[in-house]
């Protein structure tokens, strides 16, 4: 019993996993569809009733991975076990309490996706990378919280005579730092001052050299740890 | 015989290469300009004939390759054999059954496209690059579906009450999830509520560190193959 | 004293240097504030008032660390003696000045900003690593500038006819450049021609391989500094 | 005399160097302003005193380059020698031939730039650095084009129904592939069916971590050769 719930390096165990992972697929599908708006209440009542399924479901996996854990304390409170009681909990909680609290508790319905990754052993390696390469990230994001900040100041004294609805203050030109020196540029908000252009071109020339830079960090060092565990592999 | 339509090396083999390269680049310009609306009949008319022309050439190029080849059977049924087949297959099923299903059927002509692709060699440094790099490029796009998914559900809490057309459910909200964390930003969605736009400040930061990393690991492990490759020639 | 000022691997450093931080943000903070239009008189004198108790601090800590320093003069006119000295002159100015040009010198007020990156040491990696990419950097800076003239003119030949308004000049167009090739995109201006659709092609392909590669040379020599450091960390 | 115009270690060979490249900034200076649209007569007339000046001294520069080359014909049939030539031709010939053909001729002066890049030694790493990865970077060019034109086919299928204006072929669904490809999203065209939406979202996954690949390469390449030279260096 033990082996199948634990490992899944067995058959049983790939099994069981696969089984999981499914029912969490089924729940995450059933919370989406149920956000459309004007559902024909027929589907509604399908979908509340594969919820409440899943919720039986879920509930028998929480117990039986208490009840198998050598310590039982220990998975209760380490993260995949507060994991394991969030996706449930809210069902739970709602019908005892007031009803209108219900819409926003389904919210953690999502912590049955972090099911997904807990699976995933590969995730190992990317945490070893974050680590490796943390230290630059901290300062790369810190880099880019100060360059946004920077930008936006800039563009305001650039922009707000020109367009004070657009950019009416330094706040509101926080929006369009993020979404230029991303280059996600929407288009609902950008200079129209030659200074204002100008400075835009500048800040661009500094910034795309900064906010680029973390994921090519991520990057090196996810390379470095597969090097180094190939090293080791080989001296095995 | 055979060496003209196997090898790439000898000069007749290369001119028969480059010869089926042409005729693959004329059936897809014909296919292009096909689809250009208001075409006079007369350019119609012409193109289908260049069509009939290149199914004849590509039919006598297919039985080639099936007399050619050492066991027949073994090349109808690789992969690049029935490539070959499916660029004239649509042809000679269109003549005989409902001319409606023509219309559709013509997709396949698409297929003669990785003809193009077949005859380049450096394809196989690609592909050996692509099986170093699997297991995270693997991880990186689950990473990318679930990040989507989740920022889609953010969005969703925050503008479904601003913008209940835009953002009418998490699957619209999914489409909005795309265009910003690929930066490519069309601008027909985007937040306008301050938490939404604080929103997606958050997650492009999270997201440009996820989304862009799978191309760098692609170079990474590219330049990886291309020195174990030269160290290779190096000590032969 | 002087340690508590200097250093901050002391426990009283620390709180010294964290205290200066947190004072810098909330600067920060209340000259972000008060840029917001439509700003009640009432919060703006709270603004006001903690503008004023900042300065008194920053006065403190600027008279402090000229009288704890060894050489008191060679600190003035260091980098970071400037900038301390420039976050808190605005206003002692602005107060014997003519009223009207404390808005601008306000501006001076994000010199405060800097004493944050003061404190972070691993900015040292960071300069490390652009003096060993400096000559490529510059190039590619250079390369950037002229990719981004050279695509200016060509747009300007292929669209002013038919958009005079929008590509009304070199000038103009080069908005468009640097829209264009740093994967903005705002959609305020764009081609229409076919020739000016194709020539942003061309462009896109040859510049989006020279615009990007800044933040890939300082991403990987950061690595090469870093494995430098671990390397001379190893060896001592 | 031909110590200052061949080389530039020494200090009359420098200051010849940057007064040619201050000439040519000039005249690309003068060649922006003059398309300002509504440009005064008088301003007008400045920049052709300009020109004409500049043209003087050009000539005069590339005489003097002949007369010192060792070997002329060598120097005027060389790479840099036709540009410097192709640099004052327009102005000699249109005074000669018809007027009207003088506008687009003036086009021509934009090869002076190209003297700002002859300057700059540091080319010679590039140049290098494209010739390493000179095989990748075609593959991926090749398969950056194959997948803007298979994007634009798939988005013609999806599309060309709902919105017959915008794609109305493929060739005007080439543009919707460029501009989303390199994620420059304009917002002038984009999907607005849920297929085409999906669509999108795989052509990007993978286009993505192609398109973005050449750049990964030549950075890597770059860093290749200067650590090559670096070592080079040391075992001299």
């Amino acid at each position: 019993m033990r082996s199948i719930v634990h490992d899944n390096d067995t058959k049983h165990g790939r099994i069981f996993d696969i089984a999981v992972q499914v029912f969490v697929l089924i729940s995450v599908a059933s919370f989406t569809i149920e956000t459309l708006p004007n559902l024909p209440e027929k589907y509604q009542e399908i979908l509340n009733d594969i919820e409440t399924a899943l919720i039986i479901i879920f509930t028998f996996e929480y117990l039986l991975r208490v009840w198998v854990a050598e310590k039982p304390l220990k998975y209760i409170f380490s993260f995949y076990g507060l994991i394991d009681l969030m996706a449930i909990l809210p069902f739970y909680l709602s019908t005892s309490v007031d009803l209108r609290a219900l819409r926003s508790l389904r919210f953690l319905i999502l912590f049955r996706i972090m099911k997904l990754i807990k699976f995933t052993k590969a995730m190992n390696r990317f945490s070893k990378a974050l680590k490796l390469a943390k230290e630059e990230i901290i300062i790369f994001l810190t880099a880019t919280v100060i360059i946004l900040y920077l930008s936006s100041v800039g563009i305001y004294y650039f922009e707000n005579a020109a367009q004070p609805e657009q950019f009416a203050s330094i706040i509101h030109s926080l929006w369009w730092s993020v979404a230029t020196l991303t280059t996600v540029g929407y288009g609902d908000i950008y200079p129209i001052t030659l200074g204002g252009k100008f400075f835009t071109f500048v800040i661009l020339m500094i910034g795309l050299g900064i906010v680029g830079i973390p994921a090519g960090l991520i990057a090196s060092a996810l390379s470095a740890v597969r090097r180094e565990e190939e090293s080791k592999a080989k001296s095995e």
